[in-house]
């Protein structure tokens, strides 16, 4: 590619679930929330709608932070907003990451880090999880700039406890970025890394609005760390990076905890009885603290079962990558959806 | 600071405009449209808002793309949309600017460009416009990675004709970016590079909806150029950079192009009033195809004026930076805005 940096010529870019603009899917394959933000997001979106669009947004979210803050006992000055958690996951780059300096994270995981990595020509360090998906041994000596530690993990939805996280947060020799856009679906209560940042200077918590809060379309994140790391991202970070409906939403959101919350032990019900089902069906399935399952047939293509679910108007996510080619990612739909998708699945084994 | 890449720690931070939360400031620093946006579009969010809002947005925002193609008389692989006009630079400069790369640009213009410059820990070089505001003879020998022309530019008004950029982008030996966020004030019509792209392959023009739409609370911009650079470009950016509403938004404004004309028509009237007034008050007032003018009082520090204004709640542009301390930049809003301002700037005067 002409005029191009050799790096981004090289690369691949990062291909995102199938997002099908035809009806009539049902849509496990992106870890979307199956039930609608709280209606009182929708009124604050409503009211929003007003010729002040034609106004820039408050360049720091303000509003947003001192919420965000409130709800996650932290100061304002620990919280930035970002146009989703992707976006703070980009500046985190842009913040730590040079030509050539390391960047290291358990796999499998979230396949952005590495289209990131190679966006700064930085070096990627994978590291294997061992098979119980815990902090691997050699993670922390990789001489990293920055390690990431997606948790609840994706695609396997396992979890690792919080004093794993800071005996991880105090080995490496960079920032931790500890990726919790799952968090909220975890089993237990105190899953999330968020009261750590107070006593550990390079640990960053990334939250997103995508998941627990139904609000994927509208891309909110938050990224929260000490007040020196969140003012040199600030830096870095866009003018006015988030825009005046997506600010309101995620506040809105943030005021209304009881609606997230009831979704959420929604999705941990359905959940379960989707790992007893799919276990019932012969496969493995990792235990998941996330919105979805990783479900595995040890050393068996799933190709042809993601590609016949599909055929069925069922997307559920397939990664064509080594370790992965026997396992399917199924985000936790609503009960029917759940109930659809069993019954296809028992229909394709026959 | 610890962690941090020094080139980060190193640099300043771009300061946007005040953006004063507090009600009753006629607000004519940061180049806003004073008129609402259409009622087409607000329909549309209204329409939108609505339990989708849980899914992921298109991840290439193709509606949009398509809608802007047929517009601007390109091909949908021509476009790509960015999360205001600030992300598509920011894009670029990942793109096709690593560390110690040059970047050149006339200056006095937009100060984002030296913020992104600075992010990518590469080379800026500044090239004085002359007097005029013509393109400078020296720009394009610069050996620049990236060549920046902001067009009609901030802060001066003035606007350089299609031969010169054609010029410019066949003479520069690596990316020219032409930024037309106010293009679409221009005195005449056919001010845009816009038909230029398909002849010129090292050409990316950039447009914004924060300006002559009035949605600049939505954050949304287009980048139009060869299928190669798009395609790059779509490599680094995020993978869903944009959310639901603001697409739509956007798509609604475009196919509302009379809404958007009338209100260019009233700005340029407003312009015309402005830049006579403030003549007749003493000022140079530099032949403005945007929706703002710059005034001078050669060698005189203008930031006195600008804090009285303030005192008397208007908010105009005073750049704090040599060669600029002598100018006040100011937006052109309705008629009556138009007349405080020249009233209470005759009676600070007095």
């Amino acid at each position: 590619m002409r005029y191009f940096r050799s790096n981004i010529g090289a690369m691949a870019g990062y291909v995102p679930g199938e997002q099908p603009q035809a009806d009539g899917f049902i849509k496990l394959n992106t870890n979307e929330n199956p039930y609608a933000p709280s209606p009182k997001v929708c009124s604050a979106l409503r009211q929003a709608i007003a010729p002040s669009l034609r106004l820039y947004p408050e360049p720091l979210s303000d509003t947003l932070r001192s919420t965000a803050a409130s709800v996650y006992g932290v100061k304002r000055s620990n919280v930035i907003v970002g146009n989703g958690s992707d976006e703070l996951l980009s500046i985190l780059l842009r913040c730590f990451v040079g030509s050539q300096d390391r960047v290291a994270f358990p796999t499998p995981t979230y396949s952005l880090y590495d289209t990131l990595v190679d966006i700064q020509d930085g070096i990627t360090v994978h590291v294997d999880f061992p098979s119980d998906f815990a902090v691997p041994e050699s993670l922390a000596g990789q001489n990293a700039a920055v390690t990431f530690l997606c948790n609840p993990n994706a695609p396997s939805g396992t979890l690792v406890s919080l004093p794993e996280v800071e005996r991880l947060a105090r080995a490496v020799s960079g920032i931790l970025v500890v990726d919790e856009a799952y968090v909220d679906f975890a089993e237990s209560e105190g899953a999330s890394s968020i009261p750590l940042i107070s006593r550990l200077p390079n640990l960053v918590v990334l939250r997103t609005f995508s998941k627990s809060y139904s609000l994927a379309g509208m891309r909110i994140g938050l990224a929260l760390a000490s007040d020196e790391i969140i003012s040199g991202m600030m830096k870095v970070k866009d003018s006015y990076n988030v825009n005046r409906l997506s600010m309101i939403a995620a506040t809105a959101a943030l005021q209304d905890p009881a609606w997230m919350n009831r979704n959420v032990r929604r999705i941990q019900r359905g959940r379960k009885k989707l790992m007893a089902a799919l276990r019932r069906l012969g496969y493995s399935v990792y235990p998941s603290h996330a919105n979805f399952v990783l479900a595995r047939k040890i050393g068996q293509n799933l190709k042809g079962v993601y590609e016949e679910l599909k055929r069925r108007k069922i997307l559920v996510r397939y990664f064509d990558a080594p370790g992965l080619q026997d396992c399917l990612r199924i985000t936790v739909g609503t009960p029917r959806e759940i109930q659809v998708l069993l019954k296809e699945m028992a229909a394709i084994d026959d």
